[in-house]
């Protein structure tokens, strides 16, 4: 049996305490310096205060002072911050992990580096290290709410070496757990982060028809489908952009995509837009969610803009990346624009 | 102003005099044989039975016995006929219409041939003619009572010559009815087919779930995430098999899937074998209800099953198919078969 150890206990990295402990490995859920209340609260009661269901009978919890007693012996280490926490893990948790044992970063996002390049946080935590790690992630369609509640769930996990990949997976798959594998790890972490803004979007409709047939209507899902349909045109472009427009790439992201749509907070945001808040007003209305989907919506974008000016890309490909962009950055109006997602293929 | 027939007043053919009526035209809505009480009602309260909303002002009704007299000098002629009536079109209608004047089919669907070549309707159709026919036909996601509320909606019209798409789409084309174009008929046609089984794959999980956790428990997104994943790579496959996996082939087919889910019937069955009931169960609990979308993924099931016995095709490239084909022809048990949609990408 391993010993996994888990840094960070927000809803998704506790989340995979369920699947590592039922299989029977010693898991070490480790809090952050933002986490020592819901630390103290594991410990005393055995649930996370945001589940609804007990840990399993054994999960050990650390506060962070105790990070270095957490990780001695590890034969995995989960990364289970936020994208806010992207630089403390790289400065505070990596320094600490030996070169041989693998990492597993649920973290989504991508990083804009200033010339229109987007890097994976794997990619970016290596750049920063003068040793090499052995980093990894997963991707793919996962509310951590359901993985609790062992709803069927399919992800994906990449990283550089197959042999590592399939140590992990053994360690974490289960019957309600599937784990594909990858080595383009570019590939799955752009998919999975490239959605949040289209996610937006297709929310965005939601509201925008109860802002025009009101609040009660029923849901419209023409104009959500056809959001969605340009959602997978751009993806796919951004992928190619990537280097990684794949068949698997592209699965993933949608699955991703639509899962965003119906079980994030990512939706909340859309639904207040598109009936016409300024994304201020939805902020204020949503206080204390944490939307790390608009940072990584917003620096894809700019990838975008920066990618556009030197001719790589045209913005005349990305209207609706655009359009959310908009939104979010000089408060235009949240009426789609229809026409320019239409195409003559002829 | 141009005359615009519709023949078929069921609810996909009779929601296209809306935006063909509000933008001017002759509408002359034409039942079939089996629509006599629907056109009976038109006439009496201007409203069809399954619509929440009158007819535009001046839509004219007809009678199967004034077919002659409805298609007499129409500038286009939309077929409305549902995927039973697809003979009845070709014999009883297509003879009637002058080579010149363009058809535009909502008829959503593909002929087997038996030989495992799968065919568009304006294909089968043409076949079946010893004229040369103008056949273009509707794709991309539309729910019919959405677009009688005017939700936003985006299709594709496709067929052979852009000039025609282009007039036949400024008849049609409103501020909520955005219409893209195509001369890929094969392949818009066999996207929007393709998707029935796969639609009632991403239901099955609703109804799988529901025999688990209750039948009032929360929607478990990520199963249906995870099975619109397996979709997308599956549906991908069989565009290119029909010589069509194109990028704006593929968003066309996944809106229109992602609709499916959503706003159809094929949901309600999807649902019900999924709670463990045989196909004759489920059928007989929806009593009434047309389920093209059963013949369609039978037929897809049926070609790839013969294209993979000449090797063509593999048929382990297709499980959730494969599972969907097994339920409704063998009784399978409905629980996916999780572990065959894993990949290894390495």
């Amino acid at each position: 049996m391993a010993v996994i150890t888990i840094i960070g206990s927000g809803m998704m990295g506790s989340a995979l305490a369920f699947p590592a402990r039922e299989n029977g490995h010693t898991v070490r859920l480790c809090g952050t310096h933002l986490d020592r209340e819901i630390i103290d609260i594991c410990r005393r009661t055995g649930r996370h205060p945001k589940f609804t269901r007990d840990f399993p009978a054994g999960v050990e919890y650390y506060q962070i002072e105790e990070l270095e007693k957490a990780l001695d012996g590890a034969d995995l280490v989960i990364g289970g911050v936020s994208s806010f926490g992207v630089d403390w893990f790289s400065e505070a948790v990596l320094p600490l992990i030996p070169e041989t044992t693998p990492i597993l970063t649920v973290t989504k996002g991508l990083i804009h580096d200033g010339n229109g390049r987007l890097l994976s946080y794997p990619a970016y935590w290596q750049s920063k290290s003068e040793r090499k790690l052995c980093l990894n992630a997963v991707g793919g369609p996962c509310t951590s709410y359901e993985l609790v509640a062992h709803d069927q769930t399919e992800v994906t996990f990449c990283g550089e070496d197959p042999e590592i990949l399939r140590r992990i997976r053994s360690y974490m798959e289960t019957d309600y757990y599937h784990v594909s594998i990858s080595t383009d790890v570019t590939g799955i972490e752009s998919a999975v982060a490239l959605k949040n803004g289209y996610a937006l979007g297709i929310a965005l409709t939601i509201g925008l028809n109860q802002a025009k047939f009101g609040r009660d209507s029923e849901l419209h899902f023409n104009s959500q489908a056809a959001v969605f349909g340009q959602s997978v045109r751009e993806m796919k472009k951004l992928l190619a952009y990537q280097g990684a427009d794949t068949p698997e790439n592209l699965a993933v992201g949608l699955g991703d995509l639509y899962v965003t749509v119906y079980g994030g907070r990512t939706r909340l945001v859309g639904i207040l837009l598109g009936r016409g808040l300024s994304i201020e007003e939805a902020l204020a209305e949503l206080q204390g969610v944490t939307l790390e989907s608009l940072v990584v919506s917003r620096r894809v974008a700019e990838a975008v803009r920066v990618a556009a000016g030197n001719e790589t890309l045209s913005l005349a490909d990305f209207p609706l990346l655009c359009h959310i962009d908009g939104i979010l950055t000089n408060h235009a109006s949240p009426e789609l624009p229809w026409d320019s997602f239409r195409s003559e293929t002829v």
